[in-house]
């Protein structure tokens, strides 16, 4: 008798879900939109009234279901208790035991924090496959991150692993970061960051660049303009790498993973970003360490129903 | 009946062992020295030899042993394999296959690198009793450390975890670390780089300093100075700190760990090293990493031999 897993991806404006086989294959995916109205309450209920009508269609028992893994856009700790999502409206809960008493059938429910379960799914199936430890980087509005290590996600004693955003690594800054500290990764190297410190590189500068014509540029204007031969572009894209492959460094001189995922809309960019990050990683990393890989993520939107399918199966022994 | 674990610390003199209850108390302690002439071949065979003698001696029989778990001065892989310990003459072969045929009536022999494995013995029964993940700073000559998370070692896919001493931590350095790289943690922070700091430091200073008086100091008298009140020894003591507690909350952006361990010959200085690291760790820490514990190590040159027998109890299911 086939076994199947669910994947479930809670976000602020809809829940992604996968049903996935004990293979990895995924068999199906949908979303429902979040309501986040009364404190995010019938979030879960929608969840549960969700899988319940897709297993039905099949005519799929819940015998078949090896358990349900869930991705929360906040910090869950190893009992399953959700310590408030803002995005959510979500206070402290168990949110096991909330979806045991919605979907009593399909006893095995885990969770975890959206990031670290996103890099688990691109570990399993994505830009990870094949490896058995890696540190996602997400490249979006701010940086994103999570650390899986022998197939298992570390979630740090407080929720903190992965948090390489908030790595300190320029001790002149004088503007903050919104987490409060100065001169966070994330103030250079997310989409966000390249832009700001793009137009301060630009303003120094004396450099002909297509930049100044335009009144705001993008994160993917830069790396397009790189690649076309545009020399500040290329300046502003070595500075990000300089910044990025530093903090990976530390990365690796911590716990030496076997491959770094740059995900998030940054990472569309493709070769040249990966090529810049890589070339001052080496410069900074320690010898045995200059040789890790880093690629892109493949899964995008999909990683974490990836990830909660994944989970489901290293709890029940599966794989 | 009882059940025992030997725990083996082979350094480049001398080769610790300890016989411990499954609970962990050490019932005996003992060291033989470390023959390195041709390429280290006798090492194991006098370890075996040693381990024979004492079970005699005690009337123990093998039937009572859990196993063997040596820390090897070097790189070990998830099969055991070492590769070289320089310090002992080695190349490459499998040290579990060895100590089989050496000890076949205690087959379960486990191995490890030292620094790692002495980062498991003060997680167990030293300064970081009843936690569950450390990080394990020596402060000696150099900087070596070791990364425990949920009670297992965190090698590194290259061993390359708990590096943390070839964190790149200042970029303007012009003086190579002896890793090749420049601006390293160990070149301002292992107990020689402290000195190396403090005289260039005392160079640039005006300030009076007993330190002056002295044609070579150490690290002992930089700490013994700022802890009476001397001016520059207390701001090369904060240089160190802000070195240390900067590469520390790198460590806790990634694997946010319980608790800092600093061992090694300079954390005998005790409080004042601690709270120098801590106040710059905590401006530099992700908030909610502020709180992460630091402490020093209690456990001395015997951390080896306490990982190696708990190695024992994690492979054996005991704890």
């Amino acid at each position: 008798m086939k076994q199947y897993a669910l994947g479930v991806d809670i976000g602020g404006t809809a829940v992604k879900l996968g049903l996935f086989e004990d293979s990895g294959a995924l068999m199906e995916k949908w979303a429902i939109p979040t309501d986040t109205t009364n404190c995010g309450e019938n979030i879960l209920s929608d969840v549960a009234q969700s899988i319940w009508e897709h297993l039905e269609n099949r005519a799929l028992p819940a015998s078949q279901i090896l358990g349900i893994g869930i991705g929360v856009p906040g910090p869950v700790d190893a009992q399953y208790t959700v310590y408030r999502c803002v995005n959510l409206g979500w206070g402290v809960f168990n949110i096991k035991e909330r979806m045991n008493s919605l979907l009593p059938d399909i006893p095995n429910v885990t969770a975890g924090n959206d990031a670290n379960i996103a890099t688990l799914g691109e570990l399993w199936q994505g830009g990870g496959k094949g490896y058995q430890s890696a540190v996602l980087i997400t490249l979006g509005t701010g940086i994103g991150g999570g650390v899986v290590l022998n197939s298992e996600v570390i979630a740090g004693v407080k929720g903190g692993a992965g948090e390489i955003g908030h790595m300190t690594v320029n001790l002149q800054e004088t503007v903050p970061c919104s987490c409060g500290k100065y001169g966070c990764l994330e103030q250079y190297a997310s989409a966000n960051g390249i832009v700001r410190m793009g137009r301060i590189m630009l303003e120094h500068s004396m450099k002909p660049s297509a930049l100044r014509g335009m009144e705001m540029f993008t994160a993917k204007n830069i790396c397009d303009l790189a690649r076309s031969g545009d020399e500040v572009a290329q300046d502003i894209l070595d500075s990000w790498g300089a910044y990025l492959g530093r903090a990976m460094s530390y990365v690796s001189c911590t716990i030496d993973p076997d491959v770094y995922i740059l995900g998030g809309g940054m990472s569309r960019a493709g070769t040249i970003i990966i090529e810049a990050a890589q070339r001052h990683y080496r410069k900074y990393a320690f010898h045995v360490s200059k040789e890790t890989k880093i690629v892109s993520a493949q899964l995008g939107n999909d990683a974490g129903i990836y990830g909660g399918a994944r989970m489901v199966l290293n709890t029940t022994g599966y794989v």
